[in-house]
C-alpha cells in the first residue's frame, strides 16, 4: 500500500500501553474474585459510557488547579464540550441522579472500567488505566462507610493476601476541614488553599513529615535542597497554622496495639480543639470503630489520621487499602507496596444534579496496580492456560489441507486447544513456531503416514528437556517418548494422554 | 453543595448509553462462551488502549468522505492529534507492526473492547459500542480466511444458535475490484467512487436491488420518490456499467442447494469476464469453498456475492455472520435479524507501517447487537443470579448494628449474597426495599427476638404468591410457610433451606 520510503512509524502516544496475554488473563482472574465479593455483599453491576458532558464530570480532579486540566476533552458537533471520564464516580453520580426515582435506595452498585487522565505520564503512571469500584448511594449513615472498609478487607483476603499483609486505614475529612476552619481557612475563597493542604498531607508517605511541612508552608524543592529540581509552591500557612494542622503527624497508629482506636481518637480530639465540624467527624469515626469492632474486623481496619485521599469531592469518611507486603519496585528496591485502592464519602456529587441531599460512599481499586502486586506475591498464576496443539502442514494440496483441518476440528471438539499451522514455512520453521507459542505437542502427517493412516505426535516439553540434557552433556532419563506414531483414529486419545502426563508433571513440580 | 435554583441537569450526550445489571451479566456470559471458542482455536488475548495517534488509525472509516470525520479527535499537549479508536483492527495493526519481530507468525490474537464513532446516533446505533475480534496476522493463504469463517460458525453454535438459524456468507473484494477495474474505475483517482459503489452494494439488504441501482447511478431519495426525504448522491455509473457491476444481483444463493458453491462460482466467473484481479479472487473463493467442504462446514458457510462489508481497508475475502432467526425489531415487526458480525482480509493495514507485505485477516462481532439477538431468542438467561438476602435494621444502637452485621457476615461466609439494610427507613419501607431488589428472603430481629436469641426469616417469594392469591380471591395452598422464627444460631442453615426450596421450585417451573 504505502511506499517503503514513506512508511509510517508504528508508535503509541506517551502514557498508553498494550496489554499482554498474561496480563489480560491475570486481570480477568483477579477481577472475577473481586466481583464475587462485591456480589456477595449485594452489589449489582451497572456501568456508564466513557464519554460524558464535561460539566457533568465537574472539576474534581486531583493535582489540578485549572478547570478541566487533566481531562481529555473535545467539542461535539453542537459545540457542547464532552470529556473522557477521569474516574467511575462522577459518571455514576450522573447516572444515579438521572434514574433516581426508579432505583432502590440505598443503591448498591459496582463497575469496572477504563478511565483517562490527561496528565504527564511516568513509570507506572498511565493516561488510561482500569478501576473497579463499588458504591452505596442514598444513605448518610456511616455504617455504609464501615461496610465499605470491611468489604475492601474481604476483597484483599479473597485475592489470597494474608491478614497482616494488608491493612484498611480509615479517616474523616471533617476532622481536617474543621481544623482548617479553625485556623481561618474556611469558606469558598480558601477552597484552593484547602486543596493544597490536602494534597500536601496526601504526600506524607512520599516526602515524610518534613516534606509535608514544607508543602504546607512556603513550598518544597524536588531535589531536597533550595534550587535543586522543580519547586512546588506551598499552601502558605504560617508556623502556628502548620503546627495545628500537623499536630497528629508524629503519631502513626500501630494496628497491633489493642487500644489503638482509643488512642487515635484521643489524639484527633486534641487536634480538633472543640471545633464542631472536626468533632462531628471524630464522632463518626468513633461509630465506625465500634461497628468494625463488633463485626470482628478490628485486626484489619483501623483509624489513621494520615489518610486524606487526593480527590476534592470527599466530604466525610475516607478509607484506603494498603499492602504491607514488601515487593520490588520499578527500580528493583524492596519497598512496602502501598495503596492499592481507596475511597470515601462524596455527599455532594449526586446532589449537584438533584438539588437535594443524596449522600453516597464508595471505593475504587486500581486494577493494574493491584494485579502487579499480586503477580509479585505469586498470587496470580496463569500457568494453567495451555498453549494450543499445532497440526503441521506438510502438504498444501486442498485434500491434505482438508485432512489436517479435520484433525484440528477433532481435537477442538474434544476441548483441546488446537490450530492448523497457517504460515508458509517448512517443517523446521513450523516446529520453531510451535515452540515459540509454547505448544505442548505438534501433530505431523506427511505423505508416508497419510498412506498408512497414521500420524506422528511430538511431545515438545519432553523434547525440550531432552535437548537441554544433550546440550549440557547431562545424564538423561526419558520420562516419556519424545515422539510417537499412532493410528490417525487414535489422535485425540493419544494427544490427551500426553497432555495429562504433562499436567501431572507440572503438578508434581509445584 | 449546589443551590436548588442552580442545579445541573443530569443528562447524557446523544448516542451513549448506560448498561443495566441484566445486560452486563448477559454480555459477560456471552463473551465467556465466545472466548472459549477463540481460545480453542489457539488465539491469545492481547489488547490495545483506546487512544492512538490519529494518523496511525488511518482514514478507513465507513460512511465517511473527509479524513477523520466520524472519529473523536483531540490534540495532545505537544499538538499531535490523538483519536479514540473506531475499531479494534487499526490499533491491532499498529501493535503488530510495533512488535513484529518478537511475535510468533502467523500471529493469532483476540480482543474485546469499546470503540467510538463520532456519527449521528439512531435507534440501536450508538457512538460507543463493544466489539469482540479475532485476527490472524502474517499469512497470505486463504486457509486463514476459511478458518475465520468456520470459527464464526462455531461461535454461533457455542452460543446455542441452531444450525440453519444462522449462516456465514463469504465473498471476495477482488471480484468487485476487478469488475470496477474492467469498467474503468481502477486507479487512485477513482478510490472515492469505488467506495461509493461498495457502500451502495452493502445496502442491498436495506434498499433492495432497485435501491442499489439508484445508488450506483444518479442517486436515491430516502422517501422512495423524487423530492421525498433526503437525497443520497450516487456513484454516477452509466446503465451499462451498472449492469456489469450488478450482473449477479438477481441471484441469491440458496445454501440448501447441494451444488450452490458451483453455481455461485459460475455466476461470478461470468461477472469477471476474464479480468485478472476478479479471476484471482474467484480462485481464492474456490479454494475456500473446498476447504470448507473438506472440514464439513458447507452446510453453514457459503459464498454469496452480495457480501462486501462497508470498510474500505479490506483487500480480499470478506465474510459475515447472519442470523436467519426472525426476531421482533425496534418497531415490533418480526424481521430476519441480519448481520451480527463479520470481517475480511486487510493486507494493507500492517504493511503501512512495515514497508513490506504483512497479510492479515480477521473478524469482529458486534457485542450489543448479538446480545440483543440472543436475549430475544431466550439464549441468555441470567435468572440464576439471586438477589441478596436483606437483614433488616430494627434498632440502630451500635450493639444491635454490630449484631445485624454479624448475621450478614455469617450468611456471606456461607456463600449467600446478603446485605445489611443501610437506609434510614422503618420496617415496612425496608421490606419494600427488599421487594424492589428482588430479594428472596429478609431477616428480622427486633428487641423481643434478640432477648430470646431468635430471628424471624420471611420468605418473600412465598409471601408474594400468598399476597397475589389473596388479592385475586384465589384458593391458596401454602407451598412453604411465609415466615418462620428460628434460633439465631440456625440462621444460615434455615436461610439456605428456603433458598434451596426456591431454586427447586424455579427449576420445576421451567
Amino acid at each position: 500500500m504505502a511506499e517503503k520510503t514513506e512508511k509510517m512509524k508504528a508508535r503509541q502516544p506517551r502514557g498508553f500501553a498494550d496489554r499482554s496475554a498474561d496480563d489480560i488473563r491475570a486481570v480477568e482472574k483477579m477481577m472475577g474474585k473481586i466481583r464475587e465479593v462485591y456480589e456477595l455483599y449485594g452489589f449489582e453491576p451497572v456501568d456508564q459510557p466513557m464519554i460524558e458532558y464535561t460539566d457533568a464530570l465537574g472539576k474534581f480532579l486531583p493535582d489540578q488547579d485549572r478547570p478541566n486540566e487533566g481531562v481529555f476533552s473535545f467539542q461535539d458537533d453542537d459545540e457542547q464540550w464532552l470529556s473522557l471520564r477521569y474516574d467511575l464516580t462522577a459518571p455514576l453520580a450522573r447516572y444515579v441522579a438521572e434514574n433516581y426515582e426508579r432505583l432502590p435506595k440505598p443503591y448498591r452498585s459496582y463497575r469496572a472500567g477504563w478511565v483517562f487522565r490527561n496528565e504527564k505520564p511516568g513509570p507506572g503512571r498511565f493516561r488510561q488505566f482500569m478501576q473497579f469500584d463499588a458504591d452505596t448511594v442514598g444513605t448518610p449513615g456511616v455504617a455504609a462507610d464501615a461496610e465499605m472498609a470491611m468489604m475492601m478487607a474481604d476483597v484483599m483476603e479473597a485475592l489470597g493476601i494474608k491478614r497482616g499483609d494488608y491493612v484498611i486505614r480509615v479517616n474523616n475529612r471533617k476532622v481536617l476541614d474543621g481544623v482548617l476552619e479553625a485556623i481561618g481557612l474556611g469558606g469558598d475563597d480558601n477552597a484552593g488553599r484547602r486543596l493544597t493542604v490536602l494534597r500536601a498531607i496526601d504526600k506524607l508517605d512520599k516526602f515524610g513529615p518534613e516534606g509535608v511541612k514544607l508543602l504546607l508552608g512556603k513550598g518544597r524543592w524536588d531535589g531536597g535542597k533550595e534550587g535543586e529540581g522543580d519547586f512546588t509552591k506551598g499552601a502558605g500557612l504560617d508556623d502556628e497554622q502548620i503546627a495545628r494542622v500537623t499536630s497528629w503527624l508524629s503519631y502513626r497508629p500501630d494496628f497491633n496495639e489493642p487500644d489503638v482506636a482509643f488512642h487515635t481518637l484521643a489524639i484527633l480530639k486534641n487536634t480538633a480543639m472543640g471545633n464542631a465540624t472536626a468533632t462531628a467527624g471524630i464522632d463518626e469515626l468513633e461509630l465506625i470503630s465500634s461497628l468494625i469492632e463488633a463485626a470482628g474486623y478490628s485486626d484489619r481496619v483501623y483509624i489513621d489520621p494520615s489518610v486524606v485521599r487526593g480527590l476534592e469531592y470527599y466530604t466525610g469518611p475516607v478509607y484506603e487499602a494498603e499492602l504491607l507486603a514488601e515487593i520490588p519496585n520499578d527500580d528493583g528496591q524492596i519497598v512496602r507496596f502501598g495503596s492499592v485502592g481507596g475511597g470515601g464519602r462524596y455527599d455532594g456529587l449526586v446532589s449537584r444534579f438533584r438539588g437535594e441531599p443524596v449522600p453516597a460512599t464508595g471505593f475504587s481499586i486500581g486494577v493494574s496496580r493491584l494485579m502487579t502486586a499480586l503477580k509479585n506475591l505469586g498470587k496470580l498464576d496463569t500457568s494453567d492456560v495451555i498453549a494450543p496443539v499445532v497440526v503441521l502442514v506438510m502438504d498444501r494440496d486442498t485434500e491434505s489441507l482438508g485432512r489436517y483441518q479435520k484433525m484440528v476440528s477433532a481435537l477442538r471438539q474434544a476441548g483441546i486447544r488446537a490450530e492448523l499451522y497457517l504460515g508458509g514455512a517448512g517443517m523446521k520453521a513450523q516446529i520453531k513456531y510451535a515452540d515459540r507459542r509454547g505448544s505442548p505437542v505438534v501433530v505431523i502427517q506427511g505423505g508416508d503416514e497419510r498412506a498408512k493412516g497414521e500420524v506422528q505426535i511430538k511431545d515438545l516439553i519432553e523434547g525440550a528437556r531432552q535437548a537441554a540434557a544433550i546440550a549440557g552433556h547431562a545424564e538423561y532419563k526419558e520420562a516419556r517418548p519424545g515422539q510417537i506414531t499412532v493410528a490417525e483414529a487414535d489422535l485425540v486419545a493419544e494427544v490427551r494422554k500426553i497432555l495429562d502426563a504433562q499436567a501431572e508433571e507440572r503438578g508434581r513440580g509445584q
